[in-house]
């Protein structure tokens, strides 16, 4: 999305992390690059600067600091998806799975004004598990999902298209072919 | 440090949580507010704008809100301070105390260029345990500590003296009495 700046060379891949045959997509040397990082979050944020994008919700922990600058950059508001058991008051959970198991996020039951247009974001997209449970609780706040966009997309793991199928405008500033 | 934006209120306050007496401090109402958080992350930056502050450091979890949205501001780069388990290189730890026994937080060895200057924040400084930790991480790298930001002060948990006993100029936005 930027003309300038090649974002696939910012990101530094990890071959074998966690297990064999999996190329780790690590967004770290991107975001220590000042010329990287604030090229990024423009980029992210560009499609959607005449959208009234009220939240940027940030999927915990990356998305939170891509979300963070997003939302100051947009100057709209910002709403944490986290982990269950780290939010203080009342919430709305749902389920999702992990490749061993499932696990639970959640969000404050107030955080999102019925009505409110939200994006989506977080640093990655792959099977889109955590991206599809994510805009779930949006949409029992009553949340309007403006889009979803994310740094990477691993296209050939489904996510995007999971998403697109649940009718949510997918945005991403790099593809990487493979898991 | 705003003279039009009461943080305090913009902060919401939970009475006996997560135990009797505790008076927990949540952000997710400043985030959500664009007006309170675009002026929280002003007000976090504007002392160090002439600093020359190339890595924004944030602890992990609402570190990385804060810290995404500074370091965009800033024109800086961003690095994470994690819980141990997170980051896919090599990395160094540190240990810290908990309430009950202690854990360990990380960040990649090659995080930091020796001699870079490093603005540290996190939402909240209580006894400053993780604040220090992160401090003695990051200067374990040979980072030069410009300042360490917080939007909460709980000065009768000592936090801020104990970082300003290891030379470490600290500032805040709003300060609450008590626990």
């Amino acid at each position: 999305m930027s003309e300038t700046t090649d974002f696939a060379a910012a990101i530094r891949t990890i071959p074998d992390y966690p297990k064999p045959g999996i190329m780790f997509r690590d967004i770290t040397t991107l975001l220590a690059s000042p010329e990287a990082f604030r090229a990024a979050v423009d980029a992210m944020v560009a499609p959607y600067t005449d959208d009234g994008v009220a939240l940027v919700a940030g999927i915990e922990a990356r998305g939170f600091i891509l979300g963070g600058a997003m939302s100051h950059q947009l100057s709209a508001g910002f709403v944490p998806i986290r982990k269950k058991g780290k939010l203080p008051l009342e919430t709305i959970r749902v389920a999702y799975s992990l490749e061993y198991g499932v696990d639970e996020m959640e969000v404050h039951r107030d955080a999102v004004v019925p009505g409110s247009r939200v994006l989506l974001t977080d640093d990655l997209i792959a099977t889109g598990g955590t991206a599809e449970a994510a805009v779930k609780l949006l949409r029992e706040l009553g949340a309007e999902i403006v889009g979803a966009c994310f740094v990477i997309d691993l296209p050939e793991l489904g996510g995007r298209r999971r998403l697109e199928e649940m009718g949510v405008s997918v945005k991403t500033l790099v593809t990487f072919d493979g898991h």
